[in-house]
């Protein structure tokens, strides 16, 4: 695995350079970059066709096609996307507390890069260019490794970041590919402490358990959600038939969509039928009582446990908030989490109680986002809670170091 | 290993109940607890005392006694402690930042707990006390996992402390003990993602790298400390006697202790006999040209790499800022790096180009420490960049969830 240790050491030593250059350098890069990819739009138009045409030989699913193809909007999406994270606040060099200490010393925590980031992926090449951008912006070289049947494209699209990024006098192995996609390629990068500084898995839960499994590099979780609503006693019921019709149909593949709807007992009667008139393109599987006053197929436990990513709503009526947040603990995936309510002791309890990144009261589950929490571009949405939970934007792909400044101080 | 995670989980169900108890209670449970240690501190000095028998029989080296015994001045130092934590200030439940979103939702970043924090320590049965105690004021339930040389010392602490908590009115499975010591039990702990929330290692560099390797809960690297003073060209030179002396020997023995001397070629001639004199107790391992210079013994490569933790102190002359900081990229463990120097753009590009949780200027690297920095006690210092860098406080033993506060909003 020599030859991926060489690439994770290339870009290592572009972490060094790029850690101490300013936020007017990075952002004239990420406007070369942006240029590069309108530019050579055609190139990487032309690679992702054989990827393409590969998918379809090897008999890709038609979602999955449509995740991995590349056209003239999706690169100017890309370009954009480059442009906006040029636009952002560098988060680099900001000193974020300091103490002058009694004996003299002046300490003061520093925000500075990570190092080296590693972005293991799977078919969606505009990753590729998202991960570079925001990676490059915190001061961080990127080590990217998507999956075989991106390969192609992968390949265009980081040779044209590299060069445009060396063209603004950045070092090109700021951006560096992993071209071998074998599975022990990726178990040696998982591997590399000392080289690459945090790993940042984006895919499904597969990939995303086997990163946490087999890493020692440290990792920061993404992505699972099966996220709640529920819809208390004293709900506004228009209100929750909106937010539910929200959370789960206005883009149910993310993971921010609902997967299950929680209603309390003495609301169901007249809330369900409201909510299955207007989710009407959704499958509902729901618990026996729910069965009992609409038409839905029973739920097994096993529904309760799953990101649907799709047009099916699991549904369970409970006894009341302590049935909901017993059943949100148990099944839920601590993403983003809603409760509709009007009383104010129940929403106070539920943001207490709920262990989530995200908790709710009276809003849709689909605003625990990046842009949507006001932090702009984001690399992920964390699970877990070291480091980063929630939506992570530039300043969680940063870290902090001490800076003491003395006079001859000893202890 | 039912026996793990039935403790684990009792530890889990514990941590659900503190999230959500505020300081006063916690307060005095935790005096409640330091009061316990005092009069029951007979107990806990025989359990001890057959852990030493133990340790004597297997041939312990009087280090490891040494660290191991509990008498009455530990006791009253593990009390004093308990007592020092409840005086800090409640991290939990700060709201470190709002926003007001176009859209009228309020957004809150919240401080929380952790959850479940899981140790795995050695011989000294102190860190039982000093880890709850954090732990506890944090809203955390603890995991401990102490070592089999010292499971005597830590069932009658534990023992003690569980009693003192519930007497209290706090659940008595905020400090739980994993009492078997075999590997296996370690092991399985290490993989309890979904009820640890995070492992924190504390002991030798073989135990820290042993819980990298093997865990997939997150970790929390800490402790190994390879730390360099570089004397530079304007060195105050008696200073940096001042500051080497009291780096290597006013305590050898932990992690922010100096291991080896860097001296810039123009100031060595000077530097070193003055150094040598004032570090008469010290062995110095020097490279060719310190060996020219004064008596020492010639070092090998692996010396610098050490973290030698005793009397020793590894010497290297190089040619000028440059050099100095390959060499600590190369050997150093990202602990605590010092210069002396009178030059304000060597300290400038020092503070600016080493990558380590505490850069200094002309001061010792041994203020690397939670109380020295103003966070009173501290949990361990970590050496690695995510989630926490340098002492960790109680702060640190803490995350974050986002509360949102809406009147309806979909996206």
């Amino acid at each position: 695995m020599q030859h991926v240790l060489d690439k994770a050491q290339s870009a290592k030593k572009a972490a060094v350079v790029l850690s101490c250059i300013g936020a007017n350098e990075k952002n004239a890069a990420l406007q070369s970059m942006a240029d590069a990819l309108r530019e050579n739009a055609g190139i990487m138009i032309k690679a992702n066709a054989k990827d393409i045409d590969e998918g379809k030989k090897n008999g890709m699913s038609k979602a999955l096609l449509d995740r991995l193809a590349l056209n003239p909007q999706r690169i100017e999406g890309m370009a954009k996307g480059l442009e906006k994270v040029a636009a952002l606040d560098d988060p680099v060099g900001e000193v974020i507390h300091t103490a002058l200490r009694p004996n003299g010393l002046s300490i003061g925590a520093k925000r500075v890069p990570l190092g080296v980031v590693g972005i293991i992926y799977e078919a969606r090449p505009n990753v590729t260019s998202d991960a570079a951008g925001l990676c490059l912006k915190a001061g961080n070289a990127v080590l990217l490794r998507g999956g075989s049947n991106a390969i192609h494209s992968n390949t265009a699209i980081v040779d044209v970041l590299r060069k445009a990024a060396a063209k603004a006098g950045l070092p090109e192995d700021a951006i560096v590919l992993i071209d071998d996609t074998s599975r022990e390629a990726a178990a040696y990068m998982m591997g590399l402490n000392g080289v690459v500084d945090v790993l940042v898995p984006r895919g499904g839960a597969g990939l995303i358990q086997s990163v946490v499994k087999n890493a020692t590099v440290p990792v920061i979780e993404t992505g699972v959600g099966n996220c709640h609503v529920y819809i208390d006693e004293s709900a506004d019921l228009e209100m929750g038939v909106e937010i539910i019709h929200n959370a789960k149909t206005s883009r149910p593949s993310v993971c921010n969509a609902a997967e299950t709807l929680l209603v309390h007992e003495d609301v169901a009667r007249a809330f369900l039928p409201m909510m299955q008139r207007r989710l009407d393109e959704v499958e509902l599987r729901g618990c026996e009582k729910t069965c009992a006053i609409i038409d839905a197929t029973p739920a097994a436990d096993e529904d309760y446990y799953t990101e649907y990513l799709d047009y099916i709503l699991a549904v369970k009526v409970v006894g009341g908030l302590d049935e909901a947040i017993d059943h949100i603990s148990h099944y839920g995936s601590k993403h983003s989490e809603a409760i509709v309510t009007g009383s104010y002791n129940n929403a106070e309890a539920f943001l207490a109680r709920i262990d989530a990144a995200a908790v709710y009261v009276n809003a849709s589950t689909r605003f625990t986002d990046g842009e949507e929490f006001g932090m702009g571009a984001e690399i992920g949405i964390s699970t877990q809670k070291l480091h980063a939970r929630g939506p992570m934007g530039l300043k969680e792909l940063t870290t902090i170091k001490y800076i003491i400044r003395g006079s001859g101080q000893v202890r």
